[in-house]
């Protein structure tokens, strides 16, 4: 994938000299040993793990006959975008206009933005988009916005690909009823700068008393309703678009693509943004559901991203502080501190945090309470931490480091946000 | 400020073409006015408070015989750095040393790091900044540390300076009792590679039922600390540095160090970051307390840091969601919707947002419950937000827009996290 020279940016061109870089956080460019040669805190990805969950998933949504378009807005790293399609992903998934400019610049070809395009200075992005040769998507679910989209698109000259959301009572974005999707259809039928291409939705605001029966009904009705617009002839593409699915559902929303007669006529596309580096928590949670509904999906996926930080102070019995802070890690819930080792050593010799509990965070500082029988414990002591959600730890950072399973720094990977 | 060929990186460079991204969030060139031309979301600052801000505080300091060097982990924005030392400010203070190496390669010279220095590799990077001509400063408050750091710094050929930190107990980091202090200065005079030039405090973990007295006892023992140690010949600068203060108790702090009999022997300093921006939420809060203490102060800081967004659906009766997240802006505490425009007009036709209540943020969405009375709301209506805290606003962006009272863009500032 080279880039677009049309929509060059100085990031992608600093790609080149991203090693020699003395701003940003967490490089220093002296070794390759995260346990002696790196700034910390940095942000760090495993490759094993890695590696898995792109296999996983991938072969995961083929079994399904699904396509594959990761959400990026997790990562925003080009080099992850890379990986996903280079396993396989039909598109990437995105949340806004710039997102789509930066992943675009790095290579990244037919983009999904999962939410509503509002504001001029957004919809020019996307013309600019169009006419560099991208198969951009995005969602809509009003006639005004419709209107305003039709008009902007029509004058460019150009042809918007857009998905009709498709939401619920109480949730987020997207048409509450059939007939507002049908209407919706009908109303960009007649607009020719807008091109119907399929239906979206997102089951992560579907709740009540049983959200799996309440998801499986939502699939089904995303299945439903592009099937109807499909015979009504209010589709402008061969093969309609059906979407929907996060990282925690998944497997409802595969099941019920796999088994609504979709196959040969539809695209259905599976959106999981956090899958790729999975999690310590809100994931891991939600990985125990699909398992246990789906054992024959073994073991799943696997944690890959962690914050490696230095203790700074050991102040008092029972407290150490940590050089680690909200300006470098997710706090959906509190970090777990997952294995520590002396600075320059290596990983044969893991020292003990059994028992440590992280208990608070300032904005560069965390703090720990230390068990009565935690001994030998010092002042540059380099710990993992994992947490949830990777979203809010990716979005820390410009940079990230890959790593082989002894530690060695394989790469460094800047992020786009 | 030149910035410093020695630590030249691809950041600085790119400050020229900043203009030119297509990367970052937020920009559009085809225009200045941010109702009309510029991709939302976009973090803004507006030009009137900040710069009442930067005079204010540095006033507030002059008056009562202290330096400032403001936090810069806050903001981490080089031009705002500037325009708080072209204000006056002794020096800037951060977090860790990728900060210090970012504020350094754009002109700031003379620096403190409010934290220990941990970490061979960080530890590297300090010697280089003192080799390149910086004034550098950190915290110590073990012996361990300093044990480390002596022999660090004795072999690079290099003096680092150290303020031992003065904690209490249950707080963060600093040494919690007084003879601690005392053999600490005592372990530093014997290591060529460090040199003692003062103490410093962070009164903000200071608890307890009169959290006003406790501050004001830690403040005097700092001074007192200082004061003592200079005494028994344990400091190593001509005018040793006395520093605290963030900003919501800075009044405190600065009465105790005017009235601790300083002058012409020390060096008081305050340390405040968020004020140069205010918020609309924890500080704004902080502020009455400070304001009901020391009503000659007048109005105070005046919250100048704010997040424009669009509204990208109205799925139900009552419900608004914007194209905002936390991706976006600080939720310390929700939100405040502040003021409403159409886009594409001008600050003469505002729109109420008077009942409009932020009740949830996901990563890319903000959702507003809407109160019956609202009529005449439109997708694509642009929101002016208000958050808390300032820290985790600033470091979701890339760029930030500084504005005029019309909302015309003046500039465009990068951050340098």
């Amino acid at each position: 994938m080279a880039p677009h020279s049309t929509l060059e940016s100085p990031g992608s061109q600093d790609k080149g000299s991203l090693g020699k870089s003395t701003l940003d956080k967490g490089t220093l460019e002296t070794g390759r040993d995260l346990l002696a040669d790196v700034s910390l805190p940095a942000a760090v990805i495993h490759e094993q793990p890695l590696a898995h969950n792109l296999a996983w998933m991938q072969n995961f949504a083929e079994q399904h006959g699904a396509q594959l378009a990761p959400h990026g807005k997790t990562t925003m790293t080009p080099e992850l975008f890379r990986r996903q399609l280079d396993a396989g992903s039909w598109g990437i998934t995105l949340a806004t206009l710039p997102q789509c400019r930066a992943a675009f610049a790095e290579g990244a070809t037919r983009l999904l933005v999962a939410n509503q395009l509002v504001g001029h200075a957004n919809m020019a992005i996307a013309v600019d988009l169009i006419r560099a040769g991208c198969e951009l998507y995005v969602t809509v679910d009003s006639a005004e916005n419709v209107a305003d989209l039709g008009e902007y698109f029509a004058k460019a000259g150009v042809t918007l690909r857009v998905l009709i959301e498709v939401g619920i009572d109480g949730g987020r974005c997207g048409c509450r009823e059939d007939e507002a999707i049908t209407e919706l259809a009908r109303q960009i039928r007649h607009l020719p700068g807008l091109m119907l291409a399929g239906l979206e939705g997102y089951e992560g605001v579907v709740h009540g008393d049983d959200p799996i029966a309440g998801i499986r009904a939502y699939a089904e009705r995303l299945v439903t309703s592009v099937k109807r617009l499909a015979q009504e002839g209010l589709m402008d593409v061969e093969s309609p678009i059906v979407t929907a699915s996060g990282s925690a559902w998944y497997d409802l929303i595969a099941e019920a693509f796999r088994d609504g007669g979709l196959e040969g006529h539809f695209t259905p596309v599976l959106r999981p943004g956090c899958y790729v580096v999975h999690d310590h928590g809100v994931y891991r949670e939600a990985q125990k559901g699909v398992l246990s509904r789906r054992p024959d999906l073994h073991e799943g996926l696997r944690p890959a991203l962690e914050v490696y930080a230095q203790i700074q102070s050991l102040p008092e019995p029972g407290l150490a502080i940590v050089a680690m802070g909200k300006r470098d890690i997710g706090i959906d819930l509190l970090p777990e501190a997952l294995v520590r080792y002396r600075e320059g050593s290596n990983t044969d010799s893991p020292l003990s945090v059994d028992g440590w509990k992280v208990v608070k965070l300032m904005d560069q500082h965390t703090f720990i309470e230390l068990p009565q029988h935690a001994e030998g414990v010092q002042v540059g002591d380099i710990i993992a931490f994992g947490t949830s959600h990777p979203c809010m730890t990716f979005d820390k950072w410009r940079q990230l480091h890959l790593v082989d399973e002894n530690l060695q720094v394989l790469d460094t990977w800047k992020t786009c946000f």
